[in-house]
């Protein structure tokens, strides 16, 4: 998935790509992906050729998303476009294990496209349709803007896609199996899904993170601003995790990437913000930040509207919900809690005209 | 909510609830609903109102529902409609109680007039604006039908609804739960339920339950039907429960109800299968039929579709759903349930060209 392969081949893997367009039969057009390791070149070529092949919406769904009030929160927006994306799958209807692998391919493809057209949408602009020789990342970028990005800015970006792939039991991820449990199929868990990750509890906290950055404005504040912050006992968004209590593996990663863009832009205050608070978060308050107090600003930096953030984690984190669902699928019990009834058990039924 | 009412008081009803509908400001009409006990005649007869006042579907969410492909399945279809009346909602981005529970009287409202919409387009019918003179049973029936049911057959279709409303902590509500926790909206969560609900091993089952009746044809062939399929060790749809190893309350009286229709129709086979197959069951395997084996076929007698059976359930739990939603977010905790990895852990990165 790198920008830097040949001319050639790109050309080559093109011209299948264009002619698999206009045949959707439910199969795959360049094969499967690799299971249980990492693949090869071919195989990773292959998928990557098999994604930049499924990527266009079906008429009838863009056709919907037009109707979409422009005011829409995009999550909402969305969930709604999956949902109706489930009735043109080539493979609706069946839930085998290789048709689910086949409908988490196509949506892995679709959902960017998705993103991109609903955004274009609520801004009154055209939608672009995809380009088959630009990659996941930089397709993406293109989508949404109508010009190609610079390759570098793919690449971050693209980083930032592989950090929020999967994290396992999150509360939309949670979702996404209570559903599957059911047995329904895999569009509705994923839509499930999407509806639990807009939570400000959950995917919703990246766009709180990226408001106390720009609140701070620039990196001379920082320091004075998150002292203030603590002494007037205001929680600091981006900081603190139900999982991680010591240091979030993602952190180091994005933090790297987001200083590299913004050196590249020359203009690093949004990165030596994130360094300075979260220097005195830790000295002063022993915690340390989630990958959303670092990816955000990344997305910032590339001039994605904020309210884009949490479509885009959907986006990439639709790899992990699909992985989660045919895990459950493969081997499933129903989620079926019980629960304990406290409330009063003396009640006596009163016929309607005696009610006061 | 009885079909009976004086024809005087209903007409004053109507206009106002007429005058109500091209003013959709996003609080009540006439009032909000009573809590924590069973409502007096003017509170009743208020709440009623206000369900009639709300039924009509934003016009561009018929439009949308137009637009799906007439052989989608109906339950897809459905959580598409919802997730897009989302949008549409006049307390749109208010997350507030008092918006949830008048976006859970919307919902109640207009998932009756969803079903019957994608149920008419489906088959290339007009879809039929609601009629405020009926009630909810009964404006549904003529929804789906484009005429004026009989009020007895509109009240068992009610009973049914009654039953159907509310069961604690099922897998549909569970999922709604899991969303509400993020602090996600009051639709998402619904949404969620709803793909949930589609699983044959949750709501999806109540479509089993009727294939199990119409194998059997006539009641003489039941006894033989039941003897024969555990013979061969068959599954008997419509029977055993997660929770109910004794018996479910709601079955008495849905067949009461089942047996009061088919003697109205002047046809009670259907009904009379069932109490065989019942009795045999219970007889040779100790099992108590769950409360869609008698459900299932009053619809069938009514003439809907067995794919809309699911659809029903839907629009009545929607009761549930919401208020295990405003109860989850009135005393919230996130689900974020925790995962123990159990795969390999001894593996060493091989960078893409020493891949084999």
């Amino acid at each position: 998935m790198h920008l830097d392969r040949g001319a050639a081949e790109t050309d080559a893997v093109d011209e299948d790509i264009q002619a698999s367009l206009s045949a959707d039969h439910g199969g795959y057009h360049f094969g499967p992906p690799a299971f249980g390791r990492l693949p090869n070149r071919a195989e990773l070529e292959g998928f990557d050729a098999e994604l930049r092949s499924h990527r266009s919406l079906p008429p009838g769904v863009v056709e919907s998303l037009e109707l979409l009030p422009s005011d829409a929160v995009p999550m909402d927006a969305l969930r709604t476009a999956v949902s109706a994306l489930a009735l043109y799958d080539p493979d609706a209807g069946d839930d085998s294990r290789d048709a689910n692998l086949r409908k988490a391919t196509r949506l892995l493809a679709r959902l960017a496209t998705a993103v991109a057209a609903l955004h274009r949408l609520s801004q009154g602009l055209e939608v672009v349709a995809p380009d088959p020789g630009l990659n996941h990342a930089a397709n993406f970028l293109y989508m949404l803007r109508g010009e190609r990005p610079e390759e570098f800015e793919a690449r971050v970006l693209e980083v930032t896609l592989i950090l929020y792939m999967e994290h396992e039991f999150n509360a939309s991820t949670f979702t996404a199996r209570v559903i599957a449990s059911t047995l329904a199929d895999l569009y509705g868990a994923v839509v499930g899904a999407i509806a639990a990750l807009k939570g400000p509890l959950h995917g919703g906290a990246n766009e709180k993170a990226m408001d106390v950055i720009l609140e701070i404005g620039v990196p001379e504040r920082a320091e004075a601003w998150v002292e203030e912050s603590l002494r007037q006992k205001k929680r600091v968004m981006g900081f603190g995790h139900r999982i991680y209590k010591t240091a979030d593996s993602r952190v180091e990663v994005a933090k790297k990437w987001g200083a590299l863009l913004g050196k590249q832009l020359d203009d690093t205050r949004l990165s030596d913000i994130c360094i300075t608070v979260e220097e005195v978060m830790r000295r002063e308050k022993n915690l340390c930040p989630n990958v959303d107090f670092y990816a955000a600003p990344i997305y910032h930096m590339m001039e994605i509207p904020i309210a884009l953030n949490t479509p885009i984690f959907a986006m990439s984190r639709v790899v992990g919900w699909s992985a989660h669902i045919i895990e459950q699928i493969d081997n499933n019990r129903l989620f079926r809690p019980n629960s304990r009834y406290v409330g009063a058990t003396d009640l006596e039924f009163q016929p309607l005209d005696r009610r006061g």
